[in-house]
């Protein structure tokens, strides 16, 4: 049965993947499994993080960067974690519709991983995810990310080539540098570059990436201006993006920056394990019975927590 | 010792307060103690959070609101949450001016927490930080985050009253109900109103919250306008606070709230330490031998974290 679906999604079956990709989200416990088979599968597609802050055109650029990369030849796999609140549930419409378009073809395939109730282990689902559409013999895996925040950053960087997206209007470089984009992006894009304020934050950008890389880097980080919605500068977008890709290959940077996610990836899944295995229905039901304790006061939660661990082995 | 310096937090001796939180900041063993000792003198404090995207305002917001209840003869305590690059080290002059301006009276604590280096258990320790100044006898613990992420959006939660900031430049409402920031708002600031856009947004938030009323809650969310930097509206804004005080406390409301609040910070200290006692020296060097096998596939890392848990117990 899973080895089935693994061989459909090797022969890359929409269905399958889709399949797929439903088993890691709901993290069932068949999706270890059908990891298992297609590891060795894995590891040929070239992973793009797209992040930025909200506004600021990422899913018009994944789109536009999708069509030319389809133009070219290459199978595109596209995930966009998104921190939806449950009471709009989903994606933008506008959003949606143009997907839509990009989505009919068959050899992209697109997926909304939505951060709805619980939280943990997005990035751990959202990675597990890129390796079944990898798997699926994509040549380009797309993780788009809403917001800068830690998480948001997190699955960023679990890719090769990191685009942090930003606008005139993102407020002044300084601003940005503070949400702690400047670390993470291996190209920065200037998106609505037709706006006021474009070069500004483009001379404040170059700058600040300069002091970066007189301290930390062989590499100097470009910075381009595009227009995503009128497809100006995607060319040069992606002629950035394989230029990265050449870099990191050539000095086995591309290996090693590799072997970095691949920790972050196994701590993640020791961290989720750990926790499913600690919180028996015993445990549970302690913590249920003791709580009003704790929120009078009568019993700290420090030493709440130690009594749990005297109860483990 | 520990007891002797639990005994100056609870005199408010600021040298003593500041020695608390940096125990906890670097997790000290003792940190924990400290905590037992200072719990039964928690809960007094009632905790604000204040949050948005990066160049809101909200520092600035943070110190008018923070002289206006000093004139009112409350004191406060500051946690500015700040995921700081590490090439620009720290909090921004401008801030840390205006900041210094407040620090230098008595009754008001600020401390800064950066997410430097390991991200992981940060809003355990804005929470542990707040729990501290708490003790210390401050009527109001302020945190501020920057970032739209979800672990800013964890510390925010954590508070009784939450206050989400936006500026008229945040981008269309549609992008800020796409960062998950409609949810957690007890209250909106559009700060820098004088700017052009706000009455837009205003219109846009407020339609917006309206959904969410007739679907949940029993209370409408309040939308003002600010101008934080001419100190204008803060007056409204405590006023609002205070009327959110006062509605969670009439109806048994904070305590529920609270008491979530605990389950959340009872399994980040659970996943604290069932992470530390996993990574024996013995694993991290099984993982460092196999990581090369890992990264040429020849084993999965779902199969080396099997192992991994094969040999626990």
């Amino acid at each position: 049965m899973l080895n089935n679906l693994a061989e459909r999604i090797l022969r890359s079956e929409k269905s399958a993947v889709a399949r797929g990709i439903s088993l890691v989200e709901n993290e069932s416990r068949q999706a270890g499994e059908l990891l298992k088979l297609l590891y060795k599968n894995t590891g040929k597609a070239y992973l793009i993080g797209i992040t930025g802050p909200p506004g600021a055109g990422k899913s018009t650029i994944t789109n536009s960067l999708t069509k030319l990369l389809r133009e070219k030849g290459f199978k595109v796999g596209i995930i966009c974690v998104d921190p939806t609140s449950p009471f709009t549930g989903g994606a933008l419409l506008g959003d949606r519709i143009r997907m839509q378009e990009i989505g009919n073809d068959k050899d992209v395939f697109i997926r909304s991983m939505a951060t709805r109730g619980s939280l943990g282990g997005l990035s751990k689902k959202a990675k597990e995810a890129s390796e079944i559409l990898d798997a699926s013999g994509k040549d380009f895996v797309i993780m788009e990310t809403v917001g800068v925040g830690q998480s948001e950053l997190d699955i960023a960087q679990t890719a090769d080539t990191t685009i942090v997206v930003l606008v005139p209007e993102s407020g002044d470089a300084v601003q940005t540098m503070k949400a702690g984009l400047m670390e993470i992006g291996d190209i920065f894009v200037i998106n609505k570059a037709d706006r006021e304020g474009s070069d500004t934050l483009g001379v404040a950008l170059r700058t600040m990436l300069h002091l970066k890389m007189t301290k930390q880097s062989d590499r100097q980080v470009p910075v381009i201006k595009t227009v995503a919605s009128k497809n100006k500068g995607i060319d040069e977008l992606l002629d950035l993006i394989m230029m990265h890709k050449k870099y990191l290959e050539a000095n086995g940077k591309l290996i090693l920056k590799r072997k970095e996610n691949l920790l972050k990836q196994i701590n993640e899944l020791v961290n989720n394990r750990l926790e499913n295995k600690f919180w028996t229905s015993e445990k549970k039901s302690t913590l249920s019975s003791k709580l009003d304790e704790i929120s009078s006061r009568e019993v700290t939660p420090y030493d709440f927590v130690d009594e749990l661990f005297r109860n483990v082995n």
